[in-house]
């Protein structure tokens, strides 16, 4: 099994109440594969410009992530700039300069096209699209991610890669956007009409859940005394959630449960500290004992 | 064991996007009361007027309600009329008429005196302190909700009522309202200092979180295509927790999860049907199905 993310790697200005760093290594597909290179080995798809350093790169190595796929290219790697509300709950874009990014073609490596999972971070559902008519046979799990740029504007082009899509992971308020419905169970009826079978909402503070078969399952977020830095929280939940899939002989209910925890596990790791710095220094221990915590904040016996 | 309540019984006009309702039985009491004697007896402590007729009481009638305390008088009953936004997440107070509540002095009647747990609804912080003054031991457990309006106006009678109260039982704003914090661990810590060992936090779609001794617990809400009238609510959920308690032997962390388990299970069906429309007609089993529904929405193993 090998797990397949598309996606943007990037330089990220962050600020936030608890600091401030002007440049350092973000995008979906970097949180993504770091998260998921814990559980399994991971096919990066992407694109950076020259200024992105050997240093830099080193993110990915020591880790079960092939790099064959991020593609070097002319100019400025993507960047963007953001800042959070005093409590976190908001946020602001600054910039969001998309560089070489612009130009972004995705193009798999022989190695990448029996991968048996994927996740087409959020991007051009086109190039998302692109991406499944390369791979050389039906992946076991397509996951998808999108945003409210693309719901209003391609929202033609989406749907038609939601269609290829097995599960999506979206926020709750794309889920409503998506599905023109605000009651998420009637949300998710919608949205299974559109080709996923399993729909993942992600939900911040308040945790994420699964709807899928007729049933729901909800994991909390995890209680953290001070989050520094959110960012990639929403891809690092997704790197989890397919990092443990991939080791997963079923994609069945209890599979899934188990991958929303883990991917509620790698979410509230992302948050400790700014960037990847929580992220790129976490011991197998750490994973499994967090995971356990999960646990005993949901368990009860009647 | 017997669980005394005091606050509110009042008619409401509610709208909702799913109709108007002119005129029905409300209030905290009411709501928490009904809910309450599924799971043990309760007693009553409220006040109503005169046009609290023999058919609005008969709500009480054959369940484990106690109405030796709601004291009658001359005047009209408490009467709130609120109306819902599109997706019932907001809701406009249209009017407050105190009525004869505004005199209310509750006093207990003998019976009550020995009650082993109390639920101190959300009155006015003074009225909840003399229900505390007026029983003959101390309770196993004393329960308090209150809201916006008294943490703002009667700060320092809340901060003495708050002494004598074991189990907090509030939402997420006013949670941060009463703590000035916006993190609910670090609010739990400042509300611990003030009196509770427990702090029950209630969060609408997004369900309930238990903060007891160093731990967290967190129950979904239960998903429901469609809310009918959100009001009562909180009401419910509290009776559904503290009814269950009081069944309780022990009230340890085991004790507590159940309890946070039955009162969003009360809170749930509260909101199916106009006003009281559901709870009244409860069956045992279907409160014993979706508690056992709750266990399937967050079970997991790893």
């Amino acid at each position: 099994m090998s797990l397949l993310v598309v996606g943007s790697v990037a330089f990220d200005a962050v600020e936030t109440p608890h600091g401030k760093v002007d440049r350092m290594l973000g995008g979906a597909a970097t949180y993504f594969s770091v998260a998921a290179s814990y559980f399994t080995h991971v096919n990066l798809v992407g694109i950076v410009g020259t200024d992105f350093t050997a240093k830099d790169e080193s993110i990915f190595k020591g880790r079960r992530i092939d790099t064959q796929g991020l593609e070097r290219a002319d100019g400025k790697t993507f960047f963007w700039a953001g800042k959070y509300s005093e409590n976190m709950n908001e946020r602001t874009t600054l910039a969001t300069d998309l560089n070489v990014f612009a130009e972004f073609k995705p193009k798999l490596p022989e190695a990448y096209l029996t991968s048996s999972h994927i996740f087409l971070a959020n991007i051009d559902p086109t190039l998302q699209a692109s991406v499944l008519h390369q791979v050389s046979k039906r992946p076991r799990v397509v996951a998808l991610d999108t945003m409210n740029y693309w719901i209003e504007r391609t929202p033609k082009e989406l749907r038609e890669t939601l269609k290829h899509t097995d599960i999506l992971v979206i926020n709750d308020s794309e889920t409503r956007q998506l599905s023109n419905e605000h009651n998420l169970l009637m949300a998710a009826r919608h949205i299974f009409k559109m080709g996923p079978k399993a729909l993942v909402i992600k939900r911040g503070e308040y945790g994420a859940m699964l709807v899928h078969q007729n049933r729901t399952f909800n994991v909390p977020a995890f209680p953290l005394e001070v989050v520094h830095d959110p960012t990639g929280a929403g891809d690092s939940f997704a790197g989890g959630f397919m990092g443990y899939l991939a080791t997963s002989k079923k994609v069945d209910d209890a599979a899934l449960r188990r991958a929303m925890v883990y991917g509620s596990v790698m979410g509230s790791f992302a948050v400790e500290k700014f960037g990847l710095d929580r992220l790129r220094k976490l011991k197998k221990s750490e994973i499994s004992s967090r995971a356990r915590h999960f646990h005993k904040m949901t368990q009860f016996s009647l």
